[in-house]
């Protein structure tokens, strides 16, 4: 495996792996790197240097096979290993992501889901093992979990994060509208932000209604 | 107002903007485009650059000054405008999102909810207007509504994206878990993925462990 795969050349990866799911199960057989560049408005040379750096799979005269593709992504990326993660925050938000479709092929598993509100974690109906969160560092090691999801109020996301570091985790994601500052170096951490989308597509709308 | 923006320099002053409103809550009057770099990971000299397509705001000695940065952004971008917003997909997605603090500084607000389902129309509990996804085209139109939040499941969701494009819709923040393709020139599309967030962290952890 390549070790030296930048960070935009991974996102675009997973971003195509996502797309090649799809047409996987749409039967299509074949695409190019031109219809891969009118699908991700991605640059198609930009497509074929980033699947390079995974190894030689070429884009014939009839573009690259759907399932090899795939499946080649799915081992250079180390996609073929089912990784745990866990959910903290069992709100609204929280709630809805443990019940969210996120396993998409055996990828990844919610094994856990954290709260710091007893009564919450009482009478919350879910399959899912439920705990307290200053269990974290315990249930964390016992079940190997990896990755975690934060679904706090902003105000606790970096204290939550910080938790999550402590117990090892490696991942995480970050719904809580705020940026969450990785305090440890053995710790990824990818921030979603719905207010923040709305707010990119406002200033794009707004560019366009000037020109 | 510059129009000539660039998309990552759009996104990457809407990520400072939004870390300007959490500095100016803590109290913060002065930060550096250093500082800057050291919470977002975005060199400083990038930082700078994005700032400049703005107009001009010197960081001297002391840095920016936190309110007037902000302050400038805001207007310079446009977000000085509140623009209404739709969710479509009352499940326990939409549902939640309804809720969710997105509402900053009067930029964006959630007028409408729909669902195709009459049953979840006419039993939700919210302060805020349903209707049935078929009365999309009449209530974007009579609410001045120009943005959409898509939580409906992947396989619908392209085809309520091409209704509210349909409608006039301009911007669309899609959560499901597939990628949208804007038919229409006039619409701009941002998806949300947090199944491809994890794929991304399990990428950056396997690539880490080799090392």
């Amino acid at each position: 495996m390549n070790k030296n795969i930048p960070q935009p050349t991974i996102v675009r990866l997973c971003s195509i792996y996502r797309l090649l799911c799809g047409l996987e199960k749409e039967g299509v057989k074949n695409v190019s790197s031109t219809e891969l560049e009118g699908i991700t408005g991605v640059p198609s040379h930009t497509i074929r240097k980033d699947i390079s750096f995974i190894g030689e799979i070429g884009d014939t005269g009839k573009g690259y096979e759907v399932l090899k593709l795939k499946t080649h992504i799915l081992n250079n990326l180390g996609l073929n290993r089912e990784r745990k993660a866990c959910i903290v925050g069992l709100g609204r938000l929280g709630s809805a992501l443990m019940q969210w479709p996120l396993l998409a092929e055996g990828e990844f598993r919610i094994v856990a889901g954290f709260d710091s509100n007893i009564n919450k974690v009482e009478t919350i109906k879910t399959a899912i093992s439920v705990f307290l969160s200053h269990e974290i560092p315990e249930v964390v090691k016992r079940m190997g979990i990896e990755m975690g999801i934060i679904a706090v109020p902003p105000a606790r996301a970096q204290e939550v994060a910080d938790q999550l570091m402590d117990a090892g985790i490696q991942g995480i994601v970050n719904c809580a509208p705020i940026i969450i500052k990785p305090t440890s170096s053995d710790c990824f951490v990818r921030n979603i932000d719905i207010a923040g989308e709305l707010r990119i597509l406002s200033v794009m709308m707004e560019m366009k209604d000037i020109k």
